[in-house]
């Protein structure tokens, strides 16, 4: 057997054990090292290649497919620092739980170290920030080695695919030449066996789940925090228990719990705005706290979780650790939605509503006066949020940029009964790599949407070379403020002397020309008609649509002051006490 | 003290030490945990602040300005996948030996591994990709640790600017509040000893040098190969050495020694094109062969270097391991022109001028018909490095890029006495952050050009707003062929089925609105008098100039081939064979 046979022969196998462990999506940008494995893999009918040349915009595209498909996606790129832009993506789907496959083809042994070009050390080159790397060994004719080698592909995919989910890397050193030779590929060639996965749930025993129920029981003032979670069983499981044990659910917007056909009855999304007030936090004393997902966005939440003495659960079926503030009394390593039917089956219903009530008043009280941000008639940044509630069209994706989006949207985005799917960055929470994610996301969903500032779509433009090439339909949403706008609500405000080089950071840059290199179809609004009209006609329209809206930054920060006073107002009259 | 005044105290002992220790230009990105760091180091008069957006475009601009200073430079961003996004900058500077110094905020060690927002695993990511890591205490008011940890600064500093330079990593985790007490600052509150390294250059006693003298004294077919360095005194002691002993120098168009003030007499370039001829290849026999530097671009040399199996000496002051041929007799660990000045002063000089004039005769043949290529009328790759040495103007200097430029460089540049400095990254030779680097040095150095691809342009578009910010003046020469070039000349142009989707990668992108993003002067030429105006125009301009030259990848494999082929048949003239 020659060179290109043994090659084809041995990564055909391998290729072929990935599309059995069920990868049908490749991202992967153009190289030479790469050439072997990118032409065998566009031979297979079962793959789709998604070209994006830009590998750290690569790795965000292949982010986004997976999250939105809920399976692993493959990235494949050529040897040297095109696998360290891998980096970004790799990291945030290590923290945000999504399987990604990491193919980075190498320099075989002998150009190790030596000074050739494109070589550095790929060897688990991306730290603890992968589920399991292995190097595969360079392409030999041996039965035994292909077998074997077949199932550290399979064994990989399951690690990446198994609770909890996250990226894993294989590294390929590959030798010259690196044609394969393709008459030569079955997929099968040596009928080897291939081997799959069956991951279990972790669920508790009786004994575990039985103190677990007394105290759930025993609670009369009990509250339910959800973060980022990506279930659609749990919906439907968590809403049925809070309704059963009479729960408030402070439901972070990426629970995916504030919108949907499941029951909203217990759902409570109004906390980040009227636990800020110190004085109305303290109306709020819970004897239990039960939380699932990551950690919710809200700052006021998380001060609040903070200060409560009480016991504290938190459910994670993927058994890491997710408790920044230290406050947890019981880690809960179990699947969230085996947990929720578990305890619904064992717990007698509520018969008292009053401390449901009290949550549910208050958040009334708090969603009236944030309407009045309706209101506003120069442009700002939040009421685009507040109207989102009522411009996204039912069954639609909702991709939210991190910094001052997500904690906006957080704010504005209330309960509903039509469906809609919120994603973003959250395990890392970058501001890079969010455009791509997002073009990803829209390459598998219909009616996908993406708010993002200007810093952070700065930082990814790159990533809509990806939606004109693959014909991408996106509506991307363009808060411009010209600069860094979270910085404004932080202290680093008063620094004056330095603060707009260092943190407003205004390029003024003018997007329009963005638009026509990449063919988007482009609309920067004047006021809240246009903004409307535009949102409007952008789903009548295929392709990439971006909707720029020009707001102040100080503005911003002044809107919101008011309506938190406002709401710290009312719930301290709803209190009877008086306010400073 | 309160926290601030520790937090200020602390980090301003350090900020000392490195401004002490020769830091004087800091690229910064936008960020809330980097901020007490930020303001210090704005608060210092002795400090340049940089501020780029885009965290892989700021680490490359960071390398192109240490590049040209020839010194360190520090970069600072943010937690989380902020610095992710240096991985590629960095992996360039521990291979082209540049240093960096990498300052990463981080959380708290209590914010760690618990689910915290922007809360990496930033302990030692880089890997082997940095020569130190160091992890600085939380700020403490101790005058033993705050002395211990200005040392560690000054150690890290040492590091990188030793032989082999290279980048240094530093992770600071920081507790909020974040923002420093500005009027405690002085510049050093402590009044802590500061520590200077002073690094010698590794050389070798008489007895080792010993044997290397009679080798060399004793060859008669002796060849000097030069790759990439970058030391202005090695440019005289190496062409004073050949000069005397009689070997060709090889140059590398890195290795500096094809264009400046120095001797040219033995400098050869032509190699890249008269040894790609295998037959032509034959017509050198050398006894000895002395490389210093990088691997050189040029892959004829390479292969002609594996085919020797005379002696080779591999002399490198940074005692690394340069030799992916595997074809070293003597690995050298010794300072490059103290060797060169030891050798030159212990051999007598050479009379025998056959073995030099042989290659300076197959060396001329060979540009004459390389200039052929003066001739052609469309627009090409190759006519674009030809005219470059009539055009540039004295003391400029010029980035090339990856991939093609560089390679069309090395076969064109000829030698001459004007001063011309080259750049590139050489070290992982990725085609990312191409732009940044090169506004990095356009920063530091007057008259700087870039030639570069449309895919690595692309890659780094990001690189431009920091040229537009810090008000570069830069002349971008965009040879654009839509698509990846290189890929024509691989094995991988016979795959029609899939090569234009996989290599060929047309993307269509107009660049005029890149221009236009980023105020650029911008001119797609149509011929080659449009070139030569623009090009002489941009001169005349300050700031960022855009020459887009459309070409054409298959034109461009017939052009070189069609040189290549000429210049292999009038080598076997000139020695008396037949070609097939």
């Amino acid at each position: 057997m020659d060179h290109a046979e043994v090659l084809s022969a041995y990564l055909t196998a391998l290729i072929d054990e990935m599309v059995k462990s069920g990868v049908t999506d490749v991202v992967l940008s153009p190289g030479s090292r790469s050439t072997p494995l990118a032409l065998l893999f566009a031979n297979r009918k079962e793959i789709s290649i998604y070209l994006d040349i830009d590998e750290r915009s690569a790795g965000f595209l292949a982010l986004g497919m997976a999250k939105a498909r809920r399976k692993p996606v493959a990235l494949l790129c050529t040897s040297g620092t095109a696998a360290a832009n891998y980096f970004p993506a790799t990291i945030e789907a290590f923290y945000s739980r999504v399987p990604l496959i990491v193919l980075t083809a190498d320099r075989p042994y002998e150009l190790q170290d030596v000074g050739a070009p494109q070589t550095i050390d790929q060897s688990g080159m991306y730290g603890s920030h992968v589920k399991r790397f292995a190097e595969i060994q360079i392409p030999e004719y041996d039965t035994r080695l292909i077998g074997h080698t077949r199932i550290l592909c399979a064994r990989a995919i399951a690690a990446a695919d198994s609770s909890p989910r996250g990226p894993v890397h294989l590294n390929f050193p590959l030798r010259e030449p690196l044609l394969p030779d393709m008459k030569y590929c079955s997929a099968n060639p040596l009928e080897l066996k291939s081997v799959s996965v069956k991951a279990g749930r972790v669920t508790l025993d009786a004994q575990t789940l039985s103190p677990i129920v007394q105290t759930i029981r025993k609670s009369r003032k009990g509250v339910i925090i959800c973060g980022g979670l990506d279930s659609e069983e749990f919906e439907e499981k968590i809403t049925f228990l809070a309704d059963k044990i009479g729960f408030p659910i402070l439901a972070d917007p990426l629970s995916q719990l504030r919108r949907g056909t499941h029951s909203l009855r217990n759902v409570i999304e109004g906390y980040d705005a009227f636990l800020r007030d110190a004085q109305a936090a303290t109306l709020f004393k819970p004897d239990l706290i039960i939380r699932f997902g990551a950690m919710p966005v809200s700052k006021a939440l998380k001060i609040w979780i903070e200060n409560q003495k009480t016991a504290q659960f938190v459910v994670d079926g993927g058994s890491r650790w997710r408790d920044p503030s230290g406050s947890a009394t019981e880690m809960i390593y179990c699947d969230e939605s085996w947990f929720c039917k578990a305890i619904t089956d064992a717990v007698p219903a509520s018969s008292d509503d009053t401390w449901l009530n009290l949550w549910k008043r208050v958040n009334q009280e708090t969603k009236d006066i944030l309407s009045g941000v309706g209101d506003e008639k120069t442009l700002n940044e939040e009421k685009v949020f507040f109207q989102l509630n009522r411009l996204l069209p039912d069954h639609s994706s909702l991709f939210i940029g991190n910094s001052m989006p997500v904690r906006e949207l957080d704010t504005f985005l209330f309960t509903d009964q039509s469906d809609l799917k919120l994603f973003a960055n959250r395990g890392a929470s970058g501001i890079d790599g969010v455009v791509s994610t997002a073009v990803g996301v829209s390459l598998v969903r219909e009616n996908t949407f993406l708010v993002i500032g200007d810093l952070s779509f700065f930082h990814d433009m790159n990533g809509l070379l990806a939606a004109k090439q693959h014909r991408a339909n996106l509506t991307i949403i363009l808060i411009n403020n010209d600069g860094g706008g979270i910085f404004s609500f932080l202290p680093q405000a008063s620094e004056k002397k330095y603060f707009e080089a260092l943190y407003g950071t205004p390029h003024g840059l003018d997007f329009a020309y963005t638009a026509d290199l990449y063919g988007a179809d482009y609309k920067k609004v004047d006021n809240w008609d246009e903004f409307g009209h535009s949102f409007l006609a952008s789903f009548q329209k295929k392709g990439l649509k971006i909707i720029e809206i020009p707001t102040d930054r100080e503005e911003n920060v002044h809107i919101r002051k008011r309506l938190f006073t406002q709401i710290g107002q009312s719930v301290a009259a709803d209190a009877g006490w008086k306010k400073p």
